[in-house]
């Protein structure tokens, strides 16, 4: 069942930016390999993220290709703490949650983890069940495990430290918890972004201050979103996120530039990297790097909505965008029910500055200069329903497509 | 019952180094006057000091005076710490100890205690009663209280962090559990040492955190021994212990040194201040230090042991220093059960350095060199029974006095 530990190794490093230590990630996969016992993958989440995006995929690709190879995976949510929020009531992204805003958070999680992860082999928990039972004399405990200094190490806390901003002394606890929870669950492995460097290394710490075996951490690097420079992020709408259409999700990798496609393939894919590197190697021979970007968008398409979709999405992306001859960057607008007829359409249409007014845009019909689908729309047009996927085009330049 | 407030601020202020603050101290003696409720008066003890000198009864003795102004003491063992210890096993004096061992200790406390405070009138609890029951999440909303900045002021976690000496995470929380206890109490007054001002002051931020009114904070200047210059200390030797038998109290207190009679009036005894500035007028006007030393020997003997044996103390302290005219300063030997006779005695008289050996000692009563009370003594009363308050006198001016 398991692979031999040279041939996991380079599935499990492929895109990994940072691991500590490699050593003993050898010595862990060899008794694993050994024994016939799985490896406990741990992956804590935050409960208060609700939309996930390719960017906060990346971990949990590495976890499904490590559920692949037979290891264990354990999905921590971190209720405990979103459950506390910030007593201090400074940041408001620590508001405290009700347990039902918690349960209502995990659940739009699992829509979305279970996309990648397979459900029936991810165990999932919630830190409260171990965190809430721990009393004052346990808490003592746990902090003697670590020193002020070392704690005043970390990144931010050493900024906010020097330049006198207050750190609450609660705040050391963040660490400390998600530390705890790998002592709990007596993780091999966790993983996380670059940003979870301190906190991870922490899991390390406690787990021999417990006696227990220290977990390996695995880093991620942060994964550029469209624009090519920036992290992908939602709110820079540079993103694509796991739940969007196929046809979206398609058009959008095939906007990736061109100089990221292979660190896409590395960290938004599941590609074997014996794969990864003939892909690289056909790219430096001079091959069209738009027909990679497409095998790139059909593979991530398919990740998250199967190979039938996958393959609308690239028909409907050829149709729509390669053999009609309209430029491939045009906006989409996302239609609720409201929004049925061309004419109730207008209001967004204005909002999204494509025309001025609704007078204007009846103007412009009847000068013959508004086309739906690359046909001119004509006054009675106006209560005509309007099609998932319908390209609308205003003057030369202004197109817009309508997704539902 | 109550004196006007007027009349109770001299008493408290007695002595006292520092108040925080002076004008809410007067606002609550006035509500307290106005409705007839006494002020809670809190002082934490460390359950694992056992032997009470004066140096230790400043503070209990400021209690004293505010339990006979009417208010309401509270001890708080603080056995929750002294049950924890330091689970980083550093500090030696913080080893764990049994719930047996604090009830123990809490048991030498209340024999010393209680001949200082009356036992009826005073409260005794015990902070294990409220941490233990505290769970992870009010640790963390008593961690939120205090900024990581501010613990880093107190003097010691400041230089260990300056010196890069590590402080465990877990010893911020010392002061906090004393702060805690204050709000468990709802403490209007703490008292301490200088040495706890930065604890006794975090009381008052979490009574404030909390939403409770901050408690006033009274610190007692520590007590200089019987050297004058050291603070009072067992390990020093210039000690006076509250269990110490009463001749020994008064000869002790007649060692005094002369600039410090004042600030023993103060500090070591619940005298008016009214009275002791009449003391002091009266040394200022010239009246020999030696009587008003005897009469400070009297009031702290009386306080310790009654009337009537410090009456004996004083009968004892005449005969044996003035009248037979042997010096005052001659040092006291503790004797135990194994010591009955003379001749038992005689290692003890080699360890002080009395005599250098056995035949020594004996060569020297062949040659009429040593004294018991001013009587020469025979090689055949080597097996007399040696009595409490026996004088030995080895040649001119090696003396010694026994104690049982």
């Amino acid at each position: 069942m398991f692979l031999v530990p040279e041939e996991q190794l380079p599935i499990i490093l492929k895109g990994v930016q940072t691991v500590v230590d490699e050593r003993e990630l050898k010595d862990k996969l060899q008794y694993s390999y050994d024994t016939r016992k799985p490896l406990i993958v741990k992956l804590g989440l935050d409960p208060s993220a609700p939309d996930i995006h390719l960017g906060h995929a990346v971990v949990l690709r590495k976890m499904k290709q490590l559920q692949d190879l037979g290891h264990q995976i354990v999905i921590i949510i971190g209720d405990f703490t979103g459950r506390i929020g910030d007593p201090t009531g400074k940041s408001k992204g620590r508001a405290a949650l009700s347990s039902e805003q918690v349960k209502e958070n995990a659940k739009t999680y699992y829509n979305q983890i279970f996309k990648i992860l397979d459900e029936n082999k991810t165990i999932v928990r919630f830190n409260s069940e171990w965190l809430s039972a721990l009393n004052f004399e346990d808490v003592i405990q746990l902090a003697s495990s670590i020193s002020v200094a070392r704690m005043l190490e970390r990144d931010d806390f050493q900024k906010r430290y020097k330049n006198e901003v207050p750190i609450s002394l609660h705040e050391f606890f963040y660490p400390l918890m998600q530390g705890y929870d790998s002592v709990e669950i007596k993780a091999d492995i966790e993983l996380g972004g670059t940003d979870q460097t301190f906190n991870i290394l922490m899991g390390r710490q406690l787990q021999k201050h417990f006696g227990l075996e220290k977990q390996i951490a695995l880093f991620m690097p942060l994964l550029e979103g469209l624009d090519g420079i920036e992290k992908m992020s939602k709110s820079l709408g540079n993103y694509i996120g796991v739940n969007e259409a196929p046809e979206v999700m398609f058009k959008k990798v095939m906007e990736v530039p061109d100089s990221l496609i292979i660190k896409y393939f590395e960290l938004a894919t599941d590609e074997h990297p014996s794969r990864i590197g003939k892909t690289q190697e056909r790219l430096e021979q001079g091959e069209n790097p738009r027909d990679i970007k497409l095998e790139l968008a059909e593979i991530i398409t398919t990740l998250y909505h199967g190979e039938e979709e996958a393959e609308k999405a690239f028909d409907f992306f050829k149709t729509a965008f390669q053999k009609r001859e309209i430029p491939e960057n045009i906006p989409m607008l996302t239609l609720t029910l409201e929004h049925q007829t061309l004419e109730q359409v207008i209001p967004l249409l204005i909002e999204n500055q494509l025309v001025k007014s609704k007078s204007e845009f009846i103007r412009l019909i009847s000068q013959n200069g508004v086309s739906l689908n690359q046909q001119k729309l004509r006054k009675e047009d106006l209560v005509n329903v309007i099609q998932s996927k319908d390209v609308l085009q205003i003057g030369k330049k202004r197109f817009i497509q309508f997704m539902r």
